[in-house]
């Protein structure tokens, strides 16, 4: 098996046609993110599925009125942590413990750990580290949209704290990272689904030192 | 086809055997690295794929002495622009217009407002928006790695400045972000290779808005 094919297929669509992806089709893509490996393992972010018309409808200003927001089926929302919660980290531990048939306890010298290091970051620096993590995830959502033929187009550019009021995240010690509208493309009306993709050379990309 | 199964054979490899992976594979690893969409397509990253054993043993105190290091077939480094280097964005959109024969300057107006988006950041946030766009990458490669049966282990700590010395990426403007050793697991010592796979629930996660 290969993502190759996947990754050749997919393309940031600028145009969806409104059509609904299959729900199985989406639990597939969640599940992709739910299992992309993060930082001591902590999956420092969540993720909001928005399929209400009425916030989509209120969300598109706050993303430049890029139509994928209203057109797509399903608008995934990852939010990071908005710095590494002490009682979060406690939380994951408890359950990793339990998942695992450990002792209570058994990791707290890891945890302590892990715990002290994150937590010793400027805050600022605490939500750019989760942010990353989210990156990760985002790649395998959008890798298995791709895989399932399902379009979407990964969004950087909205206004965060708008957002982020409007789906109540900062209660929750979340802030929004990055959307990612899933659905199908327009083809009539989609200049770019026929380009070619343009990446970089291997040879402008990778050094090998042998 | 979905990305599901990759992820969940992988895990990250705490023990390799120092078998050698196969170049095919390799250069898939790195195929599924170079198709990563990235903001506005900059790519602003390299990756430097080191064999050499000499260079593994000097990097490996770097990295708080992790076997992987020594013991894998081949080390990435995922090293990022250290900032939104002009020179950089004007060599990529000269690319693209050759790539999809556009004549040159075709692209000025959009080039001038992403180029003026990302170097209005204050450096450290420029670096930091290329870092993001490094661990989709890494995400990619993490799983062909899994969809081909490769192990990896992703890995944040180590001694940044040091390595980018080690390695001269100042000169080359970047700055290393996360590295990633691909070899094969080491069945009979690795302990953590039959665990259960800990994951947050759905429930835990994910968040449906209807």
């Amino acid at each position: 098996m290969s993502i190759i094919p996947a990754l050749q297929w997919r393309y940031a669509t600028k145009k969806m046609n409104g059509e609904k992806v299959a729900q199985d089709k989406i639990n597939n893509i969640l599940e992709a993110a739910r299992l992309a490996p993060t930082s001591s393992g902590l999956q420092p972010f969540e993720i909001i599925v928005v399929t209400s018309k009425e916030l989509k409808e209120k969300i598109k200003p706050l993303a430049f009125n890029q139509s994928q927001i209203t057109d797509c089926s399903h608008l995934l929302v990852f939010a990071a942590w908005s710095y590494y919660d002490l009682n979060k980290i406690n939380h994951y531990f408890d359950y990793y413990e339990r998942e695992r048939d450990l002792p209570k306890g058994f990791s707290d010298n890891y945890k302590i750990n892990v715990a002290k290091q994150l937590t010793s970051m400027p805050i600022e620096r605490q939500f750019e580290h989760a942010s990353r993590q989210v990156y990760i995830a985002l790649g395998m959502a959008l890798t298995e949209a791709g895989a399932l033929e399902v379009d979407s187009i990964p969004m950087e550019g909205f206004i965060n704290h708008e957002l982020d009021k409007l789906l109540n995240l900062e209660e929750k010690g979340l802030k929004s990272v990055v959307i990612l509208p899933i659905g199908y493309r327009d083809t009539e009306n989609d200049w770019q689904a026929e380009l070619k993709k343009v990446r970089k050379t291997t040879a402008d990309m990778i050094t090998f030192i042998e």
